[in-house]
């Protein structure tokens, strides 16, 4: 079977920034600090009024492209994966490809996926290669999830980011190697993370945006994350000391010191970049990996795990060839 | 390289019924007698006022599993194709995973593509099966375009058609064999057939649904289905002789006669369905398969080819295999 290389990550976040402060939130300031406290997220980049999702997007992906010294014209599968479009027809991966001259033998397509979005969509880009129809292949996270947001739910509001991280996948040796992904879902937690009145479906019981049941999801990650990493290591042979670097979804500092806390792993173990990004959703990982890549050494294992909205999750496990 | 097969299709339309009449469209009959002559579309079903994507996605599905006899439990990937969601968070498949009780270890993913998106969906399903990350995987094709339609904007409405369309694959050889699929993409076009207002950027330049250059739209389809079948053909060392149906998507008897013509094929070559059902999307050659289903005889091919929003577009190659 052919194997699969993430080579190279770059992103873009929001061009504005919102700090958790009372003064930004026009919340009291002793709830304001308590929660940025409890969560470890102090300031979160946002959209401007006049940027979407197609831009973060388009952003992250030229840099991919400007740095990478690639050309877009050499890519021929371009998969965007976004919960906040610009539109319901076409997707942003069209505004993608039109932007910035991507060929027309390309297979360019929108999936939607949560905070799971990172596992699920290298696991399709990994099938698409292996299966030998594509040779190279872009990835785009991007959300804003501001824009669903409703500003006076502080619980939502302090957490999630706005941002895109855009990733290059091949069969050239170089960065990340995907040795392994498993994707999971449930659709009977459809309710506990759910945007309402937010495409077609009319809701007159529930105010619009975002409505997150916290303990629900708590209760969720805690659960699954551990037992998807045990069936993981399992599958691939390794065990918790194999690994260099556990890649969470970066919900928020207090869900992922609750996962570090459960599976008995080390604090170095468990890198974070929540406290100024926030929660970006699918963006979170790759964001997070994008960082780790320059301390990476040829052998390093990392297991990256994604859960949220769905619900759905998975796990992915990454090792850094240099 | 494993072999993929198209086991069974099983349907559901929107419940409603809306005839091309000037009664109906509020329209003046001379009006509307020459548009549904010229388009050859007499009636459409549409969704109910309580009726969403996800009713006709979990129809179609619950049909397939009882008629085909399978257990939801054994199937490891649910892919739903639609551009009309009910909610952008989360997508229609995890309505239809936790509604049809399919197991947590199942790849649930909705995908965002138009008329296009029966070629892109078996593609990626393929990719899936072909590198062993899936089994038995099913795709749902559902839209109720109904709900982004402007009332008064005729040339659309006349056409689109709410319906779903559930397919199951695997590496049992029975039904349609997968030979061969190629998707392309155009995001230079991505303003010829646009829903405006449609999710989260605000436009305050047009009407809110959908914008479509119907003269556009056309050429490109007369442009690129043309290429697209001549590639598959040189890719696959076949003539036009050697395909039993061409499988256009039901955009109109008049788009579809238009390419018959130019393609110079048998008018028993190219079966259609849009009279009672109008262009129900990504559902449409799955809907048109279903119906053709029993006239097939051993060694038939089939080349399907969608094309649409985007723009994207892509030929399927299938072969009946009893």
């Amino acid at each position: 079977m052919t194997d699969v290389y993430l080579n190279l990550i770059r992103s873009a976040l929001g061009s504005k920034t919102e700090p958790n402060t009372a003064e930004a939130l026009g919340h009291p300031e002793s709830e304001c600090v308590r929660l940025a406290k409890k969560i470890g997220i102090r300031q979160r980049p946002l959209v401007a009024d006049d940027e979407y999702t197609s831009d973060l997007a388009i952003n992250a992906t030229r840099r991919l492209l400007a740095e990478g010294g690639i050309q877009a014209a050499n890519i021929d599968s371009l998969i965007v994966c976004t919960q906040t479009p610009d539109l319901l027809m076409p997707g942003v991966s069209s505004a993608v490809h039109g932007s910035l001259a991507f060929p027309k033998n390309c297979y360019a397509m929108d999936i939607n996926q949560g905070c799971a979005g990172f596992v699920y969509g290298t696991q399709l880009i990994s099938a698409l290669i292996t299966s030998g129809m594509s040779e190279r292949a872009l990835l785009v996270n991007a959300d804003c999830y501001s824009r669903l947001i409703r500003p006076n739910d502080l619980t939502t509001r302090v957490l999630f980011g706005d941002a895109a991280a855009c990733c290059i996948y091949s069969t050239e040796s170089r960065g990340l190697r995907v040795i392994y992904s498993r994707c999971y879902s449930d659709g009977l937690g459809h309710d506990s993370f759910v945007a309402r009145n937010s495409a077609l479906r009319v809701d007159y019981a529930h105010e619009s945006g975002i409505h997150m049941d916290g303990p629900g999801i708590l209760g969720f990650a805690l659960q699954v994350v551990p037992d998807a990493i045990e069936q993981a290591l399992a599958d691939t042979q390794l065990s918790r000391d194999d690994i260099r670097i556990f890649a969470f979804h970066q919900a928020n500092s207090f869900v992922i010191e609750k996962l570090a806390h459960k599976l008995r792993l080390r604090a170095d173990q468990v890198p974070q970049n929540c406290l100024n990004l926030g929660n970006t959703v699918s963006a979170s990982i790759p964001l997070l990996l994008q960082e780790q890549w320059g301390q990476l050494k040829r052998g390093d294992k990392i297991m990256a795990v994604g859960f949220g909205v769905g619900l759905s999750w998975g796990a992915l496990l990454l090792e850094y060839v240099g």
